[in-house]
């Protein structure tokens, strides 16, 4: 049986294949019902309505259903029993499990127990690779992933969605800039990772240093709570911050994503520029999942 | 694109129009699977679950599937970011929004920003169009609407369901009846707007005063916190609450109409009687919100 | 129309058909999209995820679609409207309502407002007649219903799904042996109609006494909240746990069953034994629900 648990598990070849079939599920060249009959338990165990929402509709464009448990629900799921018997009892109804869940290394956990497909759609501070895929997929529709200049910018530290990419696209022989406030910086092991993958690895003290020499800036947020209090926040979001002057004078193509919601990252001006795409990387969500439900119940 | 928004972005004919279209859809003289493989998002950012699931019915009866927000998830969204931007975000998922909200004008400006039509399902103290349409086309099965003396008893300065029949029935020419509590009467601005769009308003003290002369009466909630004490809600509530004496020597055909739900305005023993109508009227949101889907997806 | 409210109103032949037809759906023997088109309103007013994703799933199997009140609705509802108003219109919608309610009797009264076929799946110290049918089915695989030994091991005093068992296995000439601690011990009232519909109540002060004389083992949780303190719980909850090493002996075919979710009353350990089946149980779910949905709707 197939499941979808962590980017790690994916070499080149199986993510330029999903990806491939991203593509063919977003221009519509497929057979219509292809899932047909096909129910899927959406377990969300913390809200990402976004998530949510675009694997329920990539299973109804596919023909299928979804079943969701509400918020409500979902807590009194948590503290009722183990993760275990809710994924054994759940997959003797559906045909495959999306799970999202607060705490790292649920997804492997609930695989060992499923008797039918598992689907990690977040699992705490460990892994969201569909995430990683469709930013990959947002990327690919530009440009060739191999040797772009990708910058990162935001909370390197916690940031899940960064990490996930960044050890995704060491597969394509990029080169990654950093750019990072004080304490939020990328931690050492995931650095020295990548480097062992063969990834140049570049710090930067600014956006501005870094912006012109990108082709990729993907921007994450930076959340109130990782500082004492909310004058020192203010301080760094705002220097951090996207704006319309910080982009005179970089590439034609640069593309900036943010995987959203953003709070006060990118400046709304920025919306009506070109190189403006998060909205597009959040709609590709639906053919890239598509490609996976596909890919884990045919 | 076509987005549903106001009662006051219609026409008669429109209004006709679309009357006309429930029709069909009631008496089922159309072909099966009219919106198969179409999405929408109801997403409802204030619960009005009577509303929710008679659009979510619509859909399923016309082949169509929908994707819900909780609640709880729902004011997640609202906290972490703008409706700007939930909104772009959602139409690159589905083939239509409908959007409940609680602040007055979001509707028009999810329209702004919607890649897809958006059929607003009310807007704080906005506008409520699908309500309005069904209240009118459960008349109209009854009786043409032209020329008829619509009574509106209760809460008829905030009650919104009221103002928004009121000038849809000023397009067939009608005499209105009001009937509220001291301090609930209708706000001068909008009887001044109907009598200039050719309607007589006529003011009474009382139901007792008003109830024999009419075709139709439509019944709305007196919300306990609009009153300084709880012995002064029970005193006028009382006062306004129709009852099977009440209805001696109306007329025949009287229809007694309330959005739903009630709460002690209307008599249970009152359900018994040929007059109560407001069940068939709340099944009439199912054709109505048929026709509003079918006409902004085809 | 017909109504599914209580395993009260079933005789024999009834549960014997209810439990062929489940085979009938669970082996797949049956015309695709039998409920196509067909809508029900999953009106769940306390939590019971796992009845509830269970029905949403025999729906789905059959082709037909649900609707469902996420638990911020639902308390809303119940604190805006009685009961029998929000049947009269939901029942407006679908084609049936399936009804979770914390209320005894609010099944039967809803059955009496509704204008669709109404399915109680549980209603406070009540009925849930779905939870005894799949019960039985699940025994019925295994081995013939008549004249078997079926213990009922845990609180069986408040416990409703052992009580409403009880009351469908008398009709197949059975021997029940109760288990259950002292204060949560069967009512009277019940044992006395369990002997007057002439089965043997064989109480047992241990479940080592009893276990190596039966064919079934159905154990219930104890609730913590029925005892005076922690301590006192643990205690009774411990020496009624299901260990391997109290297994030693019993019968080859012994079932052990357990509505779930379950907390401490059954060792994990237990469940790699083959006796071990109450995933199993719960995955029946969906075929008896099949059958009792497409009964109501055809």
């Amino acid at each position: 049986m197939y499941h979808i648990i962590s980017i790690r598990d994916f070499e080149r070849e199986d993510l330029d294949y999903l990806l491939d079939r991203a593509e063919v599920f977003e221009t519509g060249r497929y057979p219509p019902g292809l899932l047909k009959d096909r129910l899927v338990a959406l377990l969300f165990f913390e809200p990402s309505t976004r998530t949510r929402m675009s694997f329920a509709a990539a299973l109804a464009r596919l023909g299928g259903q979804s079943i969701n448990v509400d918020s409500v629900e979902a807590s009194s799921i948590v503290k009722g029993e183990t993760l275990a018997d809710t994924i054994r009892v759940v997959s003797g109804y559906v045909d495959a499990i999306v799970l999202r869940h607060p705490k790292e290394g649920a997804a492997r956990l609930a695989a060992e127990f499923s008797s039918v497909p598992v689907i990690n759609a977040g699992d705490g501070a460990g892994q969201h690779p569909s995430q990683t895929l469709l930013d990959l997929y947002t990327i690919r529709k530009s440009m060739p992933l191999d040797g772009i200049d990708a910058g990162l910018l935001g909370d390197l530290r916690y940031g899940r969605t960064a990490h996930s990419l960044a050890l995704a696209l060491s597969l394509y022989g990029v080169t990654l800039h950093t750019i990072a406030p004080t304490g939020l910086e990328m931690p050492v092991n995931i650095a020295v990772e990548l480097r062992e993958r063969g990834v140049e690895v570049v710090e930067h003290a600014s956006v501005e240093e870094a912006i012109r020499e990108l082709d990729v800036l993907y921007v994450t947020r930076i959340q109130r709570e990782r500082f004492p209090d909310t004058a020192s926040y203010y301080n760094v979001a705002s220097s951090y911050r996207i704006t319309t002057q910080l982009l005179e004078g970089v590439r034609d193509h640069l593309m900036i994503l943010h995987p959203l919601p953003r709070a006060g990252e990118i400046d709304p001006a920025v919306d009506r520029t070109p190189y403006a795409r998060y909205f597009e990387q959040a709609r590709n969500g639906v053919p890239v999942r598509m490609a996976l439900l596909h890919e884990v119940m045919r």
